[in-house]
């Protein structure tokens, strides 16, 4: 099988190589791991990976690269601005938590990883306030009577920050993603505060009493159209 | 000056490698600072600074040690369970946010910095999880009606998520503190879905409509008792 990779064309390689360092990096973090256990995961030698790399830095910071644009891509690409505020916010949390679910090492790398080095704390806060505008966005656009005062940016700050925190339970196993998803809705739709409710089901998870937080209530993947 | 602090007791001389370790951590990273540049910032040697803490590494434990302990600590002191739980809450989330103002480079060591090897990542998720216990009691006392299946341990993570996040803001001057604590207020309110409103005064941030997360509703502190 070694010898087989020998034949793979140069963008097959880089992804492979890729694959394996997400893999070691968010088992044992940006600083413990070596080049020489990422040519063993990725079954090339350790001078073939320096070849395409040039340093561990590079390499790692080719991994954010591609973990943060697929992360960002996917959950962007089941936003639709035009639906609902309550469909946008169903399809957003959940196409990040299943996401997240699937991708559990890339999380942990972007997540707890990059904050290793100054350089790459960097690229992961400018992702991160990319996130934040999105849903400061939809907070915006989801609210029926905004108040003078009221500051979406923190909101979202804030939702953003909680949204992290649920993830890095599903990304170690230690949250179902159903749940997690019904719990975060719930909690992002109070953020919305008196936000119209377009399916006319305020019971759902509007904000309108007892029912709000109740993650026993509804199935959010349920009464998905896809 | 220099000269002078050769006659400090030693727990004092202590305390200042410690505070000026702190304050460079938090500017640098972990990494990306040496020895040399704490021993300097704290106007000692560098042979004397090994001598009391032998390593960069120990060094920086017993950074981590001490602002986590002081900020548990403080932010305890301010918690009476006794109290009604909205009273609790604000107590809490006050005392919280500003300790973090006013110990920002602590905030930032124990937040950014600490997850730079994973031994330290290690400590700083012990310390989440006993604030994310803590929170999970807050939400279970102050809960009237919880249905079965009412998931308080996820939601108080996703709740210390949104508080860390928030806190990150205050932390680098972003958010003033009194917004961000009534912001907080009022999401962690509506995380008790249905608490019992001790003083009667479910309109300053109770889950029971459109006033729910209002920020510009009421001045949380202004009608704190102390």
């Amino acid at each position: 099988m070694a010898g087989g990779t020998k034949r793979l064309p140069r963008a097959v390689r880089e992804q492979q190589m890729l694959d394996a360092a997400v893999q070691m990096f968010s088992v044992n973090g940006y600083h413990e791991t070596s080049m020489d256990a990422i040519a063993a995961e990725a079954q090339i030698s350790k001078p073939m990976l320096y070849l395409y790399y040039g340093s561990k830095e590079e390499l790692f910071a080719a991994c954010l690269d591609r973990e943060l644009s697929r992360f960002v891509d996917e959950v962007r690409s089941k936003m639709d601005f035009n639906e609902p505020p309550k469909e946008l916010l169903r399809h957003a949390v959940l196409a990040f938590l299943k996401y997240i679910d699937e991708h559990r090492s890339s999380w942990m790398v972007l997540y707890t990883q990059a904050t290793s080095s100054q350089r790459f704390a960097h690229t992961v806060r400018e992702g991160r306030e990319r996130i934040i505008e999105l849903v400061g966005r939809l907070l915006r656009s989801g609210t029926r009577f905004p108040g003078p005062d009221t500051d979406f940016d923190m909101m979202a700050v804030a939702l953003v920050g909680a949204g992290e925190a649920v993830a890095s339970r599903v990304s170690t196993g230690d949250a179902d993603v159903d749940e997690a998803a019904e719990l975060m809705i719930n909690l992002f739709w109070l953020g919305l505060k008196g936000a119209p409710s377009p399916d006319g089901d305020r019971e759902a998870g509007a904000p309108d009493g007892d029912s709000g937080t109740d993650a026993s209530h509804a199935d959010a993947s349920a009464s998905l159209p896809n």
